[in-house]
């Protein structure tokens, strides 16, 4: 196996049985998955249901890499494309900082509370954050309380960029990496 | 020494070399602290600078006990009114989310990103928050993406109130606690 | 409140419906938590039954301040003498962690393998443990692989010291802290 | 890449200027960590020198997966044949909980504190543990406390299985997860 990957953490709404992800936001979210893997960058996820398992799924149809970073001590937790799973038993939100801390940068998809706080801790840990627009909740609301239209507070730790689609997100990775 | 007593968590801006935080905003801090002493609650905070020292200082003035959850490992890192360092040795994020954890409710003053992610935190865990108005930063811009004025998102998790002063936060965390 | 006390980690036997701890071990955990308030230092523990809740009760007496470090988010979790909750929602051995890091000093009284997690943590972080005989389980059987009597390994972090009785603890605290 | 494949843990010995961890034992970790490749098992360790870069040494050049479960935030932090850094920012023992979580089984090679830190951890989460025996340290010391030469205490949570060779550490992990 390869060393030195980038390693991308993919952020967005789980599921609920009263509220679904809409099919439409499953695409974009198995799209940027696919793409992460055709990349070969590693997808970082909670490894769980909604956005992220959609994501995992396209990840693991281009024979990509998925860590699943769990927050019970159990792997039956995992969706089903899940290659690598980290079963920290650490609970939702302190597994929420562990999975900032160790990528290097977060593609966010949608997302209510559980992602709002990821993507605070990916500002305050000084990482880079991509939001792919269009997809609801916090993506499409974050924007109001920005500085500048990319920061959270005057302190510009990092940037926070929006993007259209899962292609322009992976784009906007390269970017930011000078890969290529 | 009593029983339980409600654990109030303190969060607000910390200070750096080229960012004071007001005097007034201190004022502000210093009497919370002050009257979270008087009625004989525990004072939760990250036990450092700024809005903190500030509070800490007032409830020590009032004889209360004040509980400082640090990053690191050193009683050297928290500030002179600190009765019951807790060091953590997690670092300044999951150490954020250990004092959430910890308490019954939460008062922001201020706030830069890492009272940002205490504040998501805080209503991620179901627990009330009170926000003082007019201290600056967050406290200030938060309410922007909130839904009916005082949630994070539609799981209504727990209410975000918002009081005009340190009197009336007390007043308030009295009133959710039927206290008196 | 005073500021500066010393941080007493008591470390020792729980309970489980099969396994009680005994009466004179519970003594002893009841004399020793007793002198710790009475000298003013904080006693801090894993806040449950057992070993733990003797001392807490002892401490209690004495009008001392018990610190409890919880594995859950609940405060239904501590024994009735724990004053200052800490729910910390880690689990039980990365609470166990954050207990060591918190105190300058552990004492132990029986244990068994969440204890010996403790003992070996104490070391590691380079704090001294002492290690009241007689108490049953690792306090009387981790002699056997201690280098010089004293030494997990020959890195010699820290001293583990023994003793023979709860008093005889309280002497050795104020030895190695030059208390009075 | 393939589903559900095992998740090793290897835990021994990390180097010190002063304290260089023999060629013969290097040896036996790089075997172990070769055999962990063909069999197509993951490797997790912490990711760092000594015991630990020599078993990732060998699964590398197996071209297996070699996980590393590291203290800081920081990828400069492993070896050269880690493949998936996973920057915890937990410090050395938090991350050693951590690492004891995600893993099926460990495997225990020489050892200072921190990998006694680390069997101990395996023990109390009722997970099997193998020691190669003639690798020094608590490898070699151990068994002194153990109960019926496998246990830790009169809980029984899990075995701890010695062993002669790291290709016999294999055969014990195929017998114990039935695996052909």
């Amino acid at each position: 196996m390869e060393k030195n990957k980038l390693r991308v953490g993919l952020i967005g709404t789980s599921e609920r049985p009263n509220e679904p992800v809409s099919e439409n936001v499953k695409k974009i979210a198995y799209r940027f998955g696919y793409l992460v893997g055709i990349e070969g960058f590693i997808l970082f996820s909670g490894g769980r249901d909604g956005v992220m398992e959609a994501a995992c799924k396209g990840n693991f149809d281009a024979h990509g890499i998925n860590v699943g970073i769990l927050p019970s001590n159990s792997v039956t937790e995992a969706n089903p494309y899940v290659t690598i799973p980290i079963t920290t038993g650490l609970g939702m939100d302190f597994r929420s900082i562990l999975m900032i801390h160790t990528v290097d940068i977060t593609v966010m998809i949608g997302g209510k509370i559980g992602t709002l706080l990821e993507l605070v801790s990916t500002y305050q840990n000084g990482k880079p954050a991509i939001i792919i627009r269009g997809t609801g909740d916090f993506a499409d609301s974050i924007e109001r309380i920005l500085i500048e239209g990319k920061y959270f507070d005057s302190r510009r730790n990092s940037e926070i960029f929006f993007v259209e689609s899962p292609d322009e997100a992976i784009e906007k990775i390269k970017e930011i990496f000078h890969i290529k």
